[in-house]
Formats: structure tokens, C-alpha cells, sequence
């Protein structure tokens, strides 16, 4: 695999540098090329704004999308930009390791989509959902939380389903560029993980690094697919009986069961 | 009412520039006193890191929301982040005027999040959903979406519906806090809305400025409500029949009917 590391804390010896480091070493050893994007070492700019094109003419009214197409036809997108959408071209896999703030990414790793996620980069007018210019590059999120695991149970944990939570990061972000997500590796009760715990966890990351080709992804609609009408609605009979974020799913499959049973069963096993 | 604008976009002559100008001058005109945070013109920097604390020890571990906690104490967070908080502590009403960027806030925004909304300022550790320290505030989101009305209907809209995607602010963000949201003044399919059809657009934002006194806000549940267990999850018999987000709203309440019914609405009816 090639493989892109989009990392995202202050903190270099965090549970997430740690993780970052782990995830590293295991795809090394194992034979896999890996680019890091290490987003607060490389002081990244989150906002986008106009400095992200050369070939903006100052005083005319900025429309950023805009701009932003015709920027990456006429190659005049800022450097940084282009170097991570190099990277993008470059890998089939990319992981978003960082900490879940505010039930969503730092702002730092937010600006790196904002920026980097470019209008004709990433997707195109009839292009989203499954078909967009990363179809076939797969994504997996390696996220940590402050809480509980019981806050982002399914069926009424307080911060409400870790599925639902992440839907605007899989389904929003990811899926609406074409690639598919694994579902995620997540750590929970991040601040109470001590340190002789950190090998289990890091068992369990290596065994999702190495089956990573083989792992169901998130079975989300293609745009594309006859389910959604000419307006970009889903077909009643298709949405009958489901509720939310649900509705967007092509199978019957308990997606929320997809996301725990791997990560955090497999983590409680070893620390017992 | 104390009403504070936090608002991002890039570009001053943008529809969310104009809408934030907008809401300036109705809540002045009708005698209410406004402060604004225009973050891009600010500079405001989104990345929470060590710089947010003058007694940060360099080398030493950096645990951002304990180090976050004790500056909060001692008066060492960043002047930055203290002149933002006054804000706070000043207005009874906070409104976010932005552009729906990949589903959230855009990187500037969700940066002013991370690091404003501190820990021991924003939150404590059993204040929360409903008892945090912005108890008593009321917040609306302003918000303009380049994707039609249809992509976030909420049975099968293409994207999720605006109310689940909006959850992660709303709850997530807002109610965590305290702070209770009332429905967001939501603009769809923005890069289309030509001149001539802003003066609706302004009649309705100005319906919502005038009467959100008396708007019923989001009627999400309190943690100590004692409809979440002692682990903060639902009891059992509150969930029956619930799915997703929707699990969190006190009352049978169609959430996106709230949403839907007083601007998009409004609009079209004086687009016709």
C-alpha cells in the first residue's frame, strides 16, 4: 500500500503521536510505503482564503471554489496545496489520526480539507458520492476521545453514536470525494489510557493496519446508484422504516456494530 | 440583547458578509447592542496549541485542556482567547453566521471553538448538555449552504439532513456548553441567489433577529434530566422506537420540521 498519515496534535508524545509512530513502523515493516502529513509540525494554514491562489488579482470579489477550479487547472493553486494533493494522487490509503474536539477534527486538520479537498480536485459538479476523482482510494479515521465509550453507544449514549458523529466525516467528506472509509479505529477514555495499556491498543491498530485490504468498508449509497431521485432524494420504498444518517447506508448492515466491535471489543479484551 | 456575531468568511462581499452586515444593522436599529468577532479579518489563529498559555514550560508535555483549565485560573491564557471569552461572559446571544464548509464550520471557526470554549470556561467536568457555564445564552447559527434545499432533506436528502448535520454544533458544540441553539437560519443554494432576491432573504433574517425572544429553542435534554442513566445513557424506555440523533430531543418535536418551516420557507415564499 501506499499510504498517507494525516496527523493532527500539539503534543508529540500524545496518545495520538504515539499512534501516528505506531502506525508508521507497522506499515514499514510490513512493506508499505508511508508519507506523513504531520499538521502542526508543518505549522499548516487552516483558513482558506485567497492567499491560496497566485493568480488571484487583489480588489476582485473572491469566490473561493471558483478560484479554486481554475486555479488547479492553470497550476496556480499555492504550493502547499499542490504538495498535498500530490501526495493524494500518490497514495491509495489515507489515515486521519487526531483527537476528537468538539465532536470533529481540529481546526487544523478541518483547514487541510477546506484547502487541499479543492473544487475539481476532489470532486466535481456531478461527481460526489462514491464517484468523485478519489474513487478507490480507501480512508480510515484513527481518533481518540476524552469520553467514555457509554457516551457514543448507539442506542442513546449522551454524545450520541459514534457512527452518527463521524457520518459528516465519512459520508461529508470522504464518500462525497469517492473514497470509500474503513470503519474507524477508535480509542476511547483517551486521558485515562496509561501507559502499560499502550500495547494492547497497539495490537489492535496492527491488526486493522494489516487487514486493511480485506475489511468491509462502510457500506455507504453511490449517488449514481438509482437509489437517489433527479433531485438527490432518496426513493421512498428505499427510506421507509429508517430514521437519520441510516437512511444513507445500501445495506441493512449495523454500521455502529461495524465500528465497535473491532476497535474498542478487541482493546477491553487485552486489558482485562 | 447582548448580541455577539462570530463570523467567518473570506471575502466581505460575500452572502455571508452581507448577511452578518445585515444582522448588524437590524439588531441596532431595533436597539440592541452588537459586537463582532470577523475572525478572517482577525487573523485569528485556528490551531490550539502551546502559544494559547503564557505559563506553558517549554518541553514539558503539553496536556492542552488540563494546561487550558489552570491558565484559566492563573490569567495566563493568551490575550486573544481572554478578549473572546469577555465576549462571551458580556452577550446573552451568540450568533455563528458562516458558510457550511464539508458539512461544519469552516477551519477558522472551529478553531475559535477549540480554543475559546476552554476547559473551566465553556465546560466542566459534570457541567454539561443543558448545565454548562453558558447556561442562559441563546445562540443561532446563520448559515448558507451552495447545495440546494433538497440535498439535506430529512427524509433522504442526498448530503443527511440539516438537522443531524447541524447536531454537531448544536449539541454537540452549543448545548454541551449550555448554551440552548434556536432554529438555524439557514440559506440553501447561496451561489445562486442573485441580487435582487437578497431583500427577501433580509425580511426573513430579520423576522428571526426580532423574535428570538420568544422562538422555541432546540429542545434537547439536560444530562441531569434523569433521562440518561448514571453512565449517560438513555434510559431504555425513552429510546424505544428512536433512532439516531433524534434520541436527544426531549419532546416529539419534528426537529426538522423547526428548521425547515421559518426561513428556507419564508424565502421561497417571497421568491415567488
Amino acid at each position: 500500500m501506499k499510504v498517507l498519515i494525516v496527523y493532527a496534535h500539539p503534543e508529540p508524545l500524545s496518545l495520538n503521536g504515539s499512534l501516528k509512530n505506531s502506525a508508521v513502523r507497522i506499515l514499514q515493516e510490513n512493506g508499505h510505503e508511508v508519507v506523513v502529513s504531520d499538521l502542526y509540525q508543518m505549522q499548516w494554514k487552516a483558513a482558506a482564503d485567497e492567499n491560496d491562489f497566485s493568480s488571484y488579482t487583489p480588489g476582485n470579489r473572491l469566490f473561493y471554489s471558483r478560484e479554486a477550479r481554475e486555479a488547479l487547472a492553470n497550476g496556480t493553486l499555492s504550493a502547499a496545496v499542490m504538495t498535498e494533493q500530490e501526495k493524494i494522487r500518490w497514495a491509495d490509503t489515507i489515515l486521519f489520526v487526531f483527537p476528537l474536539w468538539w465532536f470533529s477534527m481540529p481546526a487544523i486538520m478541518k483547514g487541510w480539507v477546506d484547502r487541499v479537498f479543492s473544487a475539481g480536485f476532489a470532486y466535481g459538479i456531478k461527481q460526489r458520492y462514491g464517484i468523485g476523482n478519489l474513487s478507490g482510494k480507501k480512508v480510515m479515521l484513527m481518533v481518540t476521545t476524552g469520553g467514555m465509550e457509554e457516551n457514543y453507544l448507539e442506542k442513546g449514549g449522551i454524545n450520541g453514536s459514534m457512527s452518527d458523529l463521524l457520518f459528516h466525516i465519512h459520508h461529508g467528506i470522504c464518500w462525497f470525494t469517492g473514497a470509500a472509509s474503513l470503519p474507524p479505529f477508535v480509542v476511547y477514555s483517551a486521558d485515562r489510557l496509561t501507559e502499560d495499556k499502550y500495547p494492547a491498543v497497539e495490537t489492535a491498530l496492527e491488526e486493522r493496519l494489516l487487514t486493511m485490504d480485506t475489511t468491509p468498508v462502510l457500506p455507504f449509497r453511490y449517488s449514481n446508484s438509482g437509489d437517489y431521485d433527479e433531485k438527490d432524494v432518496l426513493l421512498p420504498h428505499l427510506a421507509a422504516g429508517k430514521q437519520g444518517f441510516a437512511l444513507h447506508l445500501r445495506e441493512e448492515l449495523p454500521l455502529q456494530e461495524m465500528i465497535d466491535t473491532d476497535t474498542a471489543a478487541a482493546i477491553d479484551e487485552q486489558r482485562k
